[in-house]
């Protein structure tokens, strides 16, 4: 190759590092602080950009019907791990962050108003990408208010097309297994009665059987454990308000519980990742509002919101992959679950 | 020295390292991960056992009139620093704890019933040393009944003597400064009201006209943080259910505004790292509930209650710190500060 | 179950918490930073015991022939990262230790001689069991020196035993694929020479293939990577002082070129952990190397070392998994990589 | 304020957002992990020149006389802390650029040369504002013929100007104590010899007092431990090759030893910051290298370097403050320290 490719050209250096003015200068009342306040925010939304970037290409992928493990399913689960590495530095750089003391920011503070991070339209592009619906976020009409028509007009696009969660939703309920025959557990008769075999309209012994162990494992504190069981399992509960139809969660618990199995090796793993995500920005979200409680307390933030409240407010309502983290409470004890067919135990990769 | 010290003794490392004895083992049903479980809350108890060690050392000098610049103060903050750091570790761990997966802890965790994180009575203890009495605690009566009485007698033994937050109270107070003399600032007439003057009962002009100030910069929707100012450190305001006299959450702020001057740097340090302690106690909780949530789901906790909830109520409840924190809400920008007088300035140790 | 399970006995604290005995109190001389040195070095032996029981487990199963995608490489590299978040933790806990400046050390240090941090018998059983033989370590004659004839012979036993790395490289042989037909890559045959197909004894075009590949892709600077390529991969080289023979090498080459197959996902995972596990233990150590010279300078060690120069020494001849990280030198761009039969695509578990 | 000042403005995200072109993209070879090679390394170059805005705010109040204790020295103290704060995050970064493994790297790495991240030349001048001169570099020649004229230029001079451990040199040789009298200890006649007296010609015989002490400390095997001492502390010692003085060096002693006295107290904690600086930078080189060498093995980088090679020989070469963290080897016991006169107390600023 004979082109000649320098460092400070290929980052485009002039750009990056020519970008902080700080408003403080502007008006002639330098504040040290807020070179900082700029440059961990351009940081930031670095990141929030290569996230983005992940999301994009993860979806792409499971866009196509995805083999179990086929190699386009190892480089989903890589990316979305790359994703958790970032988000836990991004939760680390808040330690920046707090460097900076109250006195120091009042320094500046009412020099940027309304700018306020709420504005960071990449970051809801990320949780919309997700699968975070509008009628879903916290203060909605804080959100339209806050940002530019254009920038709404760009998330409410995300939000209109298939997010990852609904992807995931897809590529869960393309799992063949359980459906399709009766014969692929070692029937358990003994746990087995006809009025359970109605559950799941008839199509699998296997859910049946397994709602009966798990039914039978529950405390008596625990009873309404059970109803919860059937609104996500069953195909008569309503799909108003979830993103995983109880097919498709079905085959999540399926994988949990059979994780070990080659084919659904990857695909536990794809489920971990989520929940870590889920954790990692739920994390960032909570400490977040923790440093904007130190620096402002009860003050109303510079784009006239109470921050804290607002964080407070999204720290529930904002968890994307919540009902597959939920699935953990119908997990049954290894020895009791449901031995495999040598049938079925072939379909899922084991060779013995 | 004749006498030669081995590392193994010295350690005593035949307690420690002969104190795992899984239950899994015990009914001849080996479950791996048990081991982890056991390790990970011995190094927990460890850490907690220092974490006591370091309190009780600090609570023992702040017990006598400290100094405001003398050795021993640097010493409670470099205590208090250090108790942050180990902290940050406590936190770091739970992912060691989150590679323990759902299905995994689930192959031993009926055979620990009732024993549960619940019953650590030390970290109860670093509560209430900290200044956290029993009728603050989520979940009073739960407390009680989990824990053995000769424990419950430790705490509440602790609970009726001076905690951290009342030494701390105390030596707030004892600062002598602003209400001895009427003299210290530079007084700005404009902006002193007779009305005002009244405001701490006569005692300073000072806060009369500290007062006038935020008062002035307050936005229109801020109205009510000057009520919240006012009960906060104005003498008529009760002091029932806090623990920061007015006289104390006075000096708080003094130190927070003019931090700078030589006898006011470590009392800063020392109110900055309180706040980094609650900061880490609290993403502790935090991110511990997240593990349980993730680790149980919904499902009853071995000690019998659903552990994600009891976590969540103690989130808010068990700010130790917080009147501290909220002092944040009171400050005013640096160049709006009351200019102190020279004979102030030399007794905050600033040598022109 | 009627037994009850109460959380301190099932944690044996009595003992746990019972283990702190300060050599400055029995001197009278109180210390009061000995205690963090105590509880911290009881923390790091805590931890350290519980990556020998990982790595006993780990050894237990490669003993036996693992299929390269059963439920049990699974484990095995699930437990692999396990030990890599635990080593994160315990360099992270390094920050702890640095709150104790060297003036506080020395209020107690001369008090433990001969104690030193070298008669870790346990790390030096992780070392051992991972791989590292007496006659590799680092100053051996020291090591023998300063501990018990009980805790060496532990150390020797283990250095007699197949260690992990063995296993490894008996496991990474047992590979079928390359070397039992001819006929598994689309033959380029432009690239393979008569004189490169001698290269590995003739039992693969593949390897020869590999090579002009490779050799064709080195600057002109480079060319002792090709000697290097042979020593490595060559059946000609001998293997005095290696761990991983040329068949062994030649397959975990494999499994980082084709990573993406179904077969070599987990495998790949597996590798890439045990670069993990070098890179933290040697973070480890020199972050460790770093905190002794802050410690004492140039000041002898409790022990009699000059501790700083010792663990430089180790720093690069601890490597464990060194022949894994340097396969990286002999990576080729995917783009080039010789295009697999569809017969082998299949073996190696792609479904088309 | 009437100006509205908008988030995406004010962080002017047009120029960061899109500072981001992948020469793969330009040969139309798109590789997806170059985006996260550009952006992690923008994100570096970001908190580099954060780190230089530090640099220089602390180097111009340093260029002042600078009152141990005024506003100023806390100022310098906290702006060297937040330095260590944010050189810990960028060692965790580390960690994402480490999700790319070798192979993937390898689709885009010969696109860039002969970029390299040698050419950092933002990072060339932290090393240097900090102390570094040209001609304590490793690789020097190399060092020029990568980076571009006006860079080196830029280096250069920063080179010529007083770095911040040459003002750290003239604050401590300011430090007025021990140098003026002969009588602020109470003398230890016992210790004391006519010989000793003329060590540091004359000047105080606290130092030779205390020299006398450190000699009768030292274990046989330390000796040479004294030469080293006259050869740090000694007025007769030459200044080739050092940063700080012998006055300096005392200076900065006498402030180890006695941190607790108020007047000493943020000096101490100027110097362990700058400990700190030189650790996370020195953990960042080798972090690095581990990662070069796990990305590229014994191949040569982009740039022309044995990548690996450089960083290991820039290790031991590239710490500023040395001389700082090797006067440990010169602390003695607290208990043997020698006791100040009450006069000498005053002025370090403790009222009895």
């Amino acid at each position: 190759m004979t082109k000649q490719v320098h460092y400070s050209d290929y980052l485009q250096l002039d750009k990056i590092l020519n970008a902080q003015a700080l408003e403080s200068d502007l008006l002639q009342q330098h504040a040290h602080d807020e070179m900082l306040f700029i440059v961990i925010h351009q940081a930031y939304e670095l990141w929030f950009k290569q996230l983005l970037f992940e999301i994009d290409s993860i979806a792409g992928i499971m866009q196509n019907p995805v083999n179990d493990n086929s190699p386009e399913l190892q480089t989903v689960v890589h990316r979305l791990n790359r994703m958790v590495t970032i988000l836990k530095v991004l939760v680390h750089q808040i330690d920046i962050m707090e460097t900076m003391t109250p006195m120091d920011f009042l320094d500046f503070r009412d020099m940027l108003r309304p700018a306020s991070g709420f504005q960071s339209w990449q970051f809801k592009l990320v949780e919309a990408k997700l699968g975070l619906k509008y009628q879903h976020r916290h203060g909605q009409e804080y959100y339209v208010s806050q940002l530019r028509q254009e920038q709404i007009d760009v998330i409410r696009k995300v939000e209109s097309e298939k997010s990852f969660i609904e992807l995931l939703n897809a590529w869960l309920e393309r799992m063949p297994f359980f459906e399709e025959t009766d014969n692929w557990i070692n029937f358990r008769a003994t746990t087995t009665t006809p009025a359970l075999a109605e559950w799941d309209g008839g199509h699998s012994p296997f859910w049946t059987d397994y709602r009966n162990i798990y039914s039978t494992g529950l405390a008596e504190a625990e009873q309404n454990n059970l109803q919860f069981f059937d609104s996500v399992f069953s195909d008569a509960a309503g799909t108003e308000g979830r993103h995983l139809s109880p097919r498709a969660s079905r085959a999540a618990l399926f994988i949990m519980l059979y994780r070990g199995y080659p084919i659904l090796q990857l695909p536990f793993q794809l489920l971990n990742s989520l929940l870590e995500i889920d954790e990692q920005l739920s994390t960032w979200r909570y400490r977040h509002m923790n440093m904007v409680h130190r620096m402002i307390g009860t003050r109303i933030g510079t784009g006239g919101s109470t921050g804290r409240d607002y964080l407070k407010g999204a720290l529930d309502k904002h968890y994307i992959f919540v009902e597959i983290a939920r699935l953990t409470s119908f997990l049954i004890e290894r020895r009791k679950l449901p031995v495999l067919s040598p049938e079925m135990e072939k379909r899922l990769g084991f060779v013995s």
